[in-house]
């Protein structure tokens, strides 16, 4: 840290995101990337907006919003396009929350709210999961503080149903409720639809993960005419153009395609099920998952060993140091082939185990 | 704004991206965009990237980091790659100013630095440029607050020497002086070369002006490595891949294809010269441009009213709304075919005013 480093962040701990390793070629099961690659013609759309790249990116990103507007069925002026959904969690946490607004999530789940709430000087809350790991929603009803939950949650795969994110959503009034949807496509419920309802609901989505596009930085904010202009507010203050040509243009082509991640989020979904399976068939303890992964433990090898072996078997899964969660792995759901590999891989370091 | 919205932006006015006109067809002169588009292999960069683009993007930036630290001749440690240098430039005001470290620039500069300060809740105060527009960098000496400079500065196009913004580094030292080279390419001349020397300068590349990529975003912060270090606690709080893969690339490959931008960058310049000749000849007074634009005045037309019928022309200039700019127009450089249309239009209006 240099002495010219603001006070203000003396205890801020940095996210730390998956291992991107460059050494050797893992089968890479840690980032919760799909396995399959884009479409041709959103491959395409990459070039043609190279060849007009000395042109500012629309700002105001119309027609990736107006194609997304057509398939969420939702008005253009509830949407925000982002650099990635980690840009409009964060303007949530700029936008909505502050020193008299405290933030409130659940004390395993995705790591980086947090570290926003750090950033943000935003004083925070944490209620614990319940022993299976599930999320009482009853907990999250009337809190008084802005609302963070991701659902279905990561890591753990787990998801509330729709009525239940309602009763959330309904008990706070005063505050916003921010659903972090980014792993809905694999068998969870949206809530997308309720934000005509309710004023103080913000959706947001990635198309990291259902939609191959984690390298583009794609996220998404459905929300009320209101809450999507203090969000804009919060964009035309830190970066106008903060969706690039390539992106934008990428993101409005995939939407075109929804036929074809439909198809593979159902593979990801029927492959994840066969995983499941084979892994309780061998000993391990799998969360229910509505996600493109699986959270497991076994009885028969540490977390923190299996992640170990497995890395030096050429098999990135990922592995948290946190208390409640150290024995166990969160394991990406990619191709058949990746994974039949994988259950042999595990299958074989539990013989050595024995 | 919503009942939600934090009262801590209640007086946030975001910055104003100039105009990005979908209707007709413009000779579009008002964001200092390039009027060149990228190198074939370049263009091609962001289609191969495209394939790749299911999994996320090197948080690091190795690759392009690697490459840059080769054309700047500085470590790979002491850079930082970024969403356009906006972002960078917001991490500044994150990273090195708070209640107690006030921020200070000119009055008459980049526009979005008071967005930057109000938006991170940053005291600031303005140093008032000289009568002919020039910064007179005594003014900034030991200031005792984080210093930002536009060098050369917009929308004024005037440049300060590479010795006289030493002199306030050297005489700031318990400060960051942040020196903003967007415009650097065009004949200013850089600092970068000081980071070596000075631990409390940072300086901002972007390739949105000289390097045809604003449709890429894409930015590069240049300090030494305590100052890097810092930049990256914000930026792996706030974005870790901040920056995607085609934009990433398309960086890296420009990178390699230097000769093309020097070539381009030279007939900007000459085509700069060439057209305040014209326009002083037709009684305008234009600034001494290092940039890939002029500021320009006529005492025979408003600084609006010029803009507006440039405009009904189908010619786009930019127009500030700012006391002491109002009669003025800044006018990106374009091709020379283009500046031709532009001073024949100028003519015709000046005609109809006589």
């Amino acid at each position: 840290m240099s002495k010219f480093f603001s006070k203000k962040y003396a205890k801020l701990t940095p996210y730390v995101p998956g291992e991107q390793p460059k050494d050797i070629q893992y089968i890479k099961l840690n980032t919760n990337e799909s396995p399959f690659p884009l479409p041709k013609e959103v491959i395409e759309s990459a070039r043609a907006e190279a060849e007009k790249c000395q042109l500012y990116s629309d700002p105001t990103c119309t027609e990736l919003i107006k194609k997304a507007s057509e398939v969420y069925k939702v008005k253009p002026s509830q949407i925000l396009p982002t650099n990635g959904s980690d840009e409009i969690l964060n303007f949530a946490f700029m936008a909505f929350c502050d020193k008299d607004t405290p933030a409130v999530f659940a004390d395993i789940t995705y790591g980086f709210y947090s570290v926003f709430a750090e950033l943000n000087g935003v004083p925070y809350k944490t209620i614990a999961l319940k022993e299976d790991f599930s999320i009482d929603y009853k907990e999250y009803l009337g809190v008084n503080a802005t609302v963070f939950i991701a659902n279905p949650n990561a890591p753990t795969g787990l998801a509330l149903s729709k009525a239940e994110i309602e009763e959330i959503v309904k008990s706070n009034p005063d505050n916003v409720v921010v659903i972090d949807e980014a792993y809905v496509d694999f068998g969870g419920e949206s809530v997308v639809s309720l934000i005509d309802k309710y004023e103080n609901l913000l959706v947001t989505h990635t198309f990291s993960k259902s939609r191959s596009m984690a390298g583009a930085r794609l996220g998404l904010g459905f929300a009320c005419e209101k809450l999507i202009a203090d969000l804009n507010t919060v964009k035309y203050s830190t970066n106008p153009y903060n969706v690039n040509r390539m992106t934008m243009e990428m993101g409005r082509t995939a939407l075109c395609r929804q036929d074809y991640f439909d198809e593979k989020c159902k593979e990801i979904c029927a492959v994840r099920e066969f995983v499941a399976t084979r892994l309780r068939a061998l000993g391990f303890s799998v969360l229910p998952s509505k996600t493109n992964f699986l959270f497991i433990t076994s009885p028969a090898i540490s977390g923190e060993k299996l992640y170990k072996k497995l890395k030096a078997r050429g098999i990135l899964v990922r592995h948290f140091e946190k208390e409640r969660i150290r024995n166990y792995n969160r394991v990406t759901i990619g191709t058949r082939e990746q994974m039949q590999t994988f259950l042999e891989t595990v299958q074989a370091i539990l013989e050595e185990e024995k």
